[in-house]
C-alpha cells in the first residue's frame, strides 16, 4: 500500500523537465550518560542535527542557473517534539514548525538565497561535529547562528576560494540585524574557514562571534584545529573563547574521532575519543566517550543512525 | 538521503499499482515596502500561498470515480513557521498545523469533499491574485473563507457551468453554521462567478458576503472584473465593498498586470502595476507597484517564486 | 551539518541501492452521531489512525540485517490539527508535531526499536479496531500506550511465536518508567496475544493493564475474543474491566462486522454490528452502529476511507 513515489515519476515524465522534489532526513538513537554527578543513563535522539526531515526541490533553468527550494524539519525522536531553534519569545505558540526554510537561485554570478536557516559556524573542524552529548563546540562560537528574514550572497569558487556574504533584513527597530562574512577555502587535501558574524541569535543579546578552522587531510588521518571567541557587543565582554585540536583516522569501515577542547573563559576542557562505524554508505554505529572537567563522570554515547 | 523522487518510483514499479502520492508545493521571497510613512523594506516571504508543502493521493477506483485525500501545509519562508488559517481562540496551542485537509470523491455525478479547505473567493479575477504585498482583494470579501468540518458538492460541469453547495456540520451550538454557493461558467475565453458566504470564518462575527468576477481573454490581453460585498450579519452593516478592474497582458515570457480597486466603505483606493517574468514553467521573478490612498507612500514588491 | 548532507548527497548519488523512502498514509471522513442524548450529527474525520502522513526509510544492510527509521503524524481531517498524543503537561507549547517516530535495528537475533511510538493493544481483536465512533475497546485496556524514551526488543519469530520486551529510560526521577510485555502467537489460521502494560501513559497516573485475545479464521467468518482490565498501581483499583465477542464475515467486497463488549467497571455495553465495502484496495466504505447501553440514542456512522 504505500506506494508512493510513483505518481510523482509519472507526473516528471510528462511534464518537461521540471522541478524535482528530493525528500531525505534520518533518525539516530543511542543510550548516553551526560557525565554530571548523578545523572541517569538515558535512550535519547542524542542530537537533533540527523534526526531531520528536509524536502528539497531544484531545477536546472537553463544559462547554468537553478532554483532551489528547501524545507527542513528537525525533531526529537524521542517526544516527537520538532526544535525550530527560534526563541521561544519570538514564535507564536503552535506556529514553530521548520528549522530551515529558503530559496536560492544559484548560477555563474555565484547564490543568492534568501529565508531562515542556520549558519555553518566551525563544525566542519570538530571531529564531533554537533552531533550527540559529546559535542566538544555544543555552545558559543562554534554553533552558527540561525535568523529570521535572512538574505545571503555566496560568490563563485575561484581557485578553492568562496566567500558568503549576508544580513537580516526584517524591518524590527526592536531587532539589531545580524550579519556575516565568511571566507572558505578547499583544495585537495586542504581546508579552511574564516568565520565573523553578529547577532540575536536564538538569545536576545547582541554579540559578535568570530573565529577560524582548518583540516589537512595527511591520508592516513585528517587534522583538524579551530579557535572561536563570541563578545557581547554592549560590552565587549568574552563570553566565550575556544582552541581545539583533534582528527580523525579511518580504519576500514571504522573511522576513530580524538578531540582537545579548551574554553579559556570557563577554564573547562574536554577530552573526547570514538568511533564510528560504517553499517552501509548512510547507517551506522557509533560509540564515544569524553571527559569534561566540568563534570564528575565521563560522557559517555552509544548508538545507531541511519541517514536517508 | 535525497533519494529522488523518480530513483523510488523504480522500487515502487514492482508492486502492484494502487494509491499515488504526489508532493507539491513552493517557495518565494521578495524585497519589498508596504508603503506605510516611516516602513522598512524588508525581505520577506510575501505570501503564503506559494509557500507550501501539499501531499496528494488520488486513485481511480473505477466507473469514472476517483478518491482523492490532501494535506496542505503554508509556510512563512522568513521564520520557518506554518499558518493554518484557524482563529487563535479556537486551536490548543501546539497543534494547529494543516491549512488545508480533505477527502473527495468524484465521478458522473459530481464531487463530494469533506474536511477543512479554502473557498475559492473571487482571486482568479484579481490580476495580483492573493499574492504578496499588493493584493488588492487581500482582505474581505474576495478573499474565500476556511472552516472546520465541512461538507460540499460540486455539481458536473454542464456546458460550461458548476455549481458548489456547502455546509459546516460541526455539531457546536455557538458556531452558526457556514454555508456557501458558488456558480462557475468557464467556456472558451469567458470566465466567470456569482459567490456567495455566510459564516464566521477565522473572526468570529457572523457575516455574509457575496460578490461576482468575470474575466475574458482577448488573446492581446485578459479583461478582469468583480464586484463583492460583505455584510455583518447581524446588523447588515457593510464592512467592505469593492469594485476593481483590470487586466493581464501577456509579452514572450513576461505578463503584465494592472489593476484599480476601490473599496467605497474606506473610501480607500489601489492602482497597481506589475510584471510577472516566468523563468520557467515552475519558476519566475515579478516585480509590482501599487498606490494605495491610504498609505504615504508606494507599496512595492521584487522578488521570485517556484513552484514544485 | 549542510556539509554532511551535501557529501550523503554525493554518496547516494554513486550508490545505487541504498536507503528507500516511502511516503504513506491516509484520509477518512464520516457523518456520525454519539447517541448522546441531544448529540448533533457531524462531519467528523471519524479517527486518527486511518488520517496519517507516515515517511519510512528503510534499507537491507546485508547479513539479514535492516534498519529503519519512521515519523508518523496524526491528523485531524476536519481541524487540521495534529495530534501527538502526549500529555499536554509534559510538552512545550508548539512542539508537540510526530505521534511515532523510531530508528529500527532488525536481523536474525530479532529487533531492537527506540524512539517514541504506541504499543500494540489487543485491538486486533476488536472487529471495530481503533476507528470512529463505534470503538468498543475505545478506551482503557484494550488501547496500547505510548512513552517518550522508549526501547524494545523483540524476538524472532519461533514456531509462530514473538516476544516483545520493552522500558522506557527517560532519566526524570518523577517519571515511574513504562514497561510492557506482549506475547504473540500467529500459525495459520490463528492468532493470539497476551499483553501487560505499566507506566503513566497520556494521564499522569502509574497504571498497570493486562489481558488477552485471540482470534480465529474459520473460512466463513472470523472469530474474536478477548479480556482485558487496568489497575491503578498504587491503589490495585480496577478502573475498567472488559470483555469482548465478537467476528468477522467476508462477502464479496463486503465484510460485516459484529461485536458484543462488556465493560464491568462501568457496568455498561456495547452491542456493534457494521458493513465495511471495498472501493479497492485501499479504499472503501463504511456504515456501523451500535448501542451503548450509557447513552440514550444508537451511535452510528458513515464514510469513507483511503490508505495510500
Amino acid at each position: 500500500m504505500k506506494k508512493t513515489l510513483i505518481a510523482l515519476a509519472a507526473v516528471a515524465a510528462v511534464s518537461a523537465a521540471s522541478a524535482q522534489v528530493t525528500l531525505s532526513g534520518g533518525v539516530r538513537a543511542a543510550m548516553q550518560n551526560s557525565g554530571v554527578a548523578g545523572a541517569e543513563t538515558i535512550v535519547s535522539g542524542n542530537d537533533v542535527s540527523v534526526n531531520n526531515l528536509t524536502f528539497t526541490a531544484s531545477e536546472d533553468i537553463g544559462g547554468g542557473m537553478v532554483i532551489t527550494g528547501s524545507y527542513t524539519m528537525r525533531n526529537n525522536l524521542m517526544t516527537g517534539e520538532v526544535s525550530s531553534g527560534q526563541d521561544a519569545t519570538t514564535v507564536a505558540a503552535g506556529n514553530a514548525n521548520w528549522r530551515n526554510t529558503s530559496i536560492q537561485l544559484s548560477g555563474p554570478f555565484g547564490a543568492v538565497k534568501a529565508g531562515r536557516f542556520g549558519l555553518s559556524g566551525l563544525f566542519a573542524y570538530d571531529p564531533f561535529g554537533a552531533t550527540g552529548a559529546i559535542a566538544t563546540y555544543a555552545s558559543g562560537a562554534y554553533s552558527g547562528g540561525r535568523y529570521n528574514n535572512m538574505i545571503q550572497y555566496t560568490t563563485p569558487n575561484m581557485s578553492g576560494f568562496d566567500a558568503v556574504l549576508g544580513v537580516t533584513i526584517d524591518g524590527v527597530a526592536a531587532n539589531e540585524d545580524g550579519r556575516w562574512m565568511i571566507l572558505n577555502f578547499n583544495q585537495g587535501p586542504m581546508s579552511a574557514r574564516i568565520y565573523s558574524e553578529t547577532g540575536l541569535g536564538t538569545v536576545l543579546t547582541q554579540y559578535t562571534t568570530s573565529g577560524a578552522g582548518a583540516s589537512y587531510n595527511l591520508g592516513v588521518a585528517t587534522a583538524m584545529v579551530g579557535y572561536s571567541t563570541t563578545k557581547v557587543q554592549a560590552t565587549s565582554a568574552a563570553t566565550a573563547e575556544y582552541y581545539t585540536i583533534g582528527g580523525t583516522v579511518p580504519f576500514g569501515s571504522a573511522t576513530a574521532k580524538i578531540a582537545y577542547h579548551r574554553n579559556t573563559v570557563a577554564s573547562a576542557d574536554t577530552v573526547a575519543f570514538g568511533v564510528d562505524y560504517a553499517l552501509s554508505k548512510t547507517s551506522g554505529l557509533f560509540a564515544d566517550i569524553a571527559k569534561l572537567s566540568a563534570n564528575a563522570n565521563p560522557t559517555w554515547q552509544i548508538g545507531i543512525q541511519k541517514a536517508f
